[in-house]
């Protein structure tokens, strides 16, 4: 590994790299967990306030003040480019995202025109722009992101959040080319929504593809993976590190793996000195239990710890958490770990790599 | 593999042995899926329904007249004997189990005294009772059932179902000692629960960890599996098939292996021949994804024949669902699965076994 003195630790790490210390960030650190993003959010739809480039870019700075994680992850939702062509759809407080009319046929698929960022999203440019600003992109990148085709698919056609995705998977098997076309449409958004987002300044894009681990294999590499491959081939050339993460992946790590991601997103469920054998050469990033961290500083830094032994097995580790930060979060305890992971993280590294 | 044309076929596969036909049945097949089933338990409670032997008999038989499945699986719940011995917790319908007053402390023991059978659960033995008489036991043998330590715990405290169990992942940490005391406790009970269906006529027994897949391995290790071997090391005497089942599991099967289970049931992320190679000799049970079946009979009985051939990497395979029957399936799609495994199940296998 050469040593990377100009590049941040995060993007050193994600392109395999020796980065200057170990690298962490949060998933969902600017969130309910925060007094001040309480305060500065309100009461409000997330969308709204997603909608004012200076709340949105506040929101996303607040942890990278308190914690001095080391990348800024953009505020905003992975329905945000649905919700912009007027799909009609909304984020509801303690629900998630909820479609009145969902996706059934191929009617819909005209309910579903191409994104133009600076016409439909002119706001999450502009929050890009403040950040971009504000950032110290040697520090602190800036993380851009999207919702990977399936699961924002299984937004549209459930009409909310589901726990059997029972007609996600019965319209996927049942009408396989009304599918592939519904997913080729929200991969297209994918693309553009990243692509504005790094034109105004993000640094690297993670695409969320939080529910595919719903799916079994052989359903992942038909109906899921061909359109993330396609979001990620487009954003090659814009030489940006892409990740792509997922929860209750384990059985899917190898086939994400060939989705073109530059890193592979572990949930805790799989300890990441195996996820490593199924990502062969990929850097990981993750996977402390978010439910950990609830337990107490004592208990949460002792699993970190473990964690970032497993993370050697991979030819980069970017610190994270297994899936969000729960709101009901103490940040005094993910500050703690911040602090131990940048003061212990390459030691407990090169002890990983010894035993 | 030895013939077997004294045991029924569920036995038969649940041992390693040669069954004179592939044998099936579908967890929650008694269930909102079937008419006869809502005509018969009516708007109550599921407990309500538990609790009066002739109901409970009733609809346990029903899928095994529609179906011909090969095993009858008590109509219970996994919340039984902590309802029983009046910890405060009931069933809401469209939510699941909930307790008003969620477990959170030593004090609380006290409300988990050891089960009584005969006292406390009458009803549950009456029925099986019923069940032995009506059904062939060398046809149709009846599944009795518990909820595995950790499942039964994290109803407990969580107060309700999770998405998280953050507070169930708090107190296991947090309070190891207070927690094995706990699933010590549920383990009894299960030992108890099972042990008098075993004794009025109950042929295998089921354990439900249907959300160990939360934890992690090495959770699981620690804070689950202890308690679940101590179930199944108590059953052994008995002389019954014990099946293990959870979902999200992929990687806690080679510890589920270790668990004294005789069979373990896969869900459908993990394909049976790979499952196979995790609960090395041992029978599997599983795993057609229950949305699968929503897809349409065509599509469903494609998946099903991959199931059967796959199966065909274990010592013995109960065809099954990999989670329980949706309330929306249609019957007639499961009807059409039983006579294609029943026709086709062993000519597939033996295909399987061949590629």
């Amino acid at each position: 590994m050469a040593a990377a003195p100009d590049l941040s630790p995060f993007l050193a790490a994600c392109r395999g790299e020796e980065p200057s210390r170990a690298p962490i960030w949060f998933q969902r650190q600017a969130g309910r967990s925060l007094p001040e993003y309480r305060a500065a959010r309100g009461t409000g739809s997330i969308l709204e306030a997603i909608a004012q480039p200076e709340v949105a870019a506040e929101v996303t700075l607040q942890p990278v003040r308190r914690y001095g994680v080391d990348a800024a992850v953009l505020f905003s939702d992975i329905v945000v480019p649905v919700h912009a062509i007027g799909f009609g759809i909304d984020v509801v407080p303690g629900r998630g995202p909820v479609a009145d009319r969902p996706f059934s046929s191929a009617a819909d698929l005209d309910r579903l025109r191409p994104l133009e960022p600076e016409v439909d999203i002119p706001y999450v440019i502009e929050t890009v722009r403040i950040l971009a600003a504000e950032l110290d992109p040697a520090v602190t990148p800036l993380l851009g992101f999207a919702g990977a085709p399936f699961t924002v698919a299984s937004y549209l056609v459930e009409g909310g959040p589901s726990r059997t995705f029972a007609k996600v998977k019965a319209l996927m098997h049942a009408e396989p080319d009304l599918w592939a076309q519904l997913v080729d449409r929200l991969a297209d958004m994918a693309i553009a929504f990243t692509s504005a987002q790094v034109a105004a300044g993000a640094q690297a894009v993670q695409l969320f593809d939080s529910w595919a681990g719903s799916l079994s294999p052989k359903e992942y590499q038909r109906f899921a993976l061909p359109a993330t491959q396609k979001v990620f081939a487009a954003l090659g050339d814009l030489g940006v590190p892409r990740i792509l993460f997922g929860v209750g992946t384990g059985e899917l790590l190898s086939l994400m793996a060939t989705s073109g991601a530059d890193v592979i997103g572990i949930d805790w469920r799989v300890p990441l000195d195996v996820a490593a054998t199924r990502v062969t050469g990929l850097p990981v990033q993750g996977n402390l239990d978010p439910a950990i961290v609830l337990a107490g500083t004592e208990l949460a830094l002792g699993e970190a710890r473990d964690v970032l032994r497993r993370g050697s097995a991979a030819p980069g580790h970017i610190f994270n958490l297994g899936h969000g930060v729960l709101p009901e979060t103490d940040p005094a305890v993910l500050e703690a770990i911040v602090t131990m992971v940048h003061e212990e993280g390459l030691s407990l590294r090169a002890e990983g790599m010894h035993t």
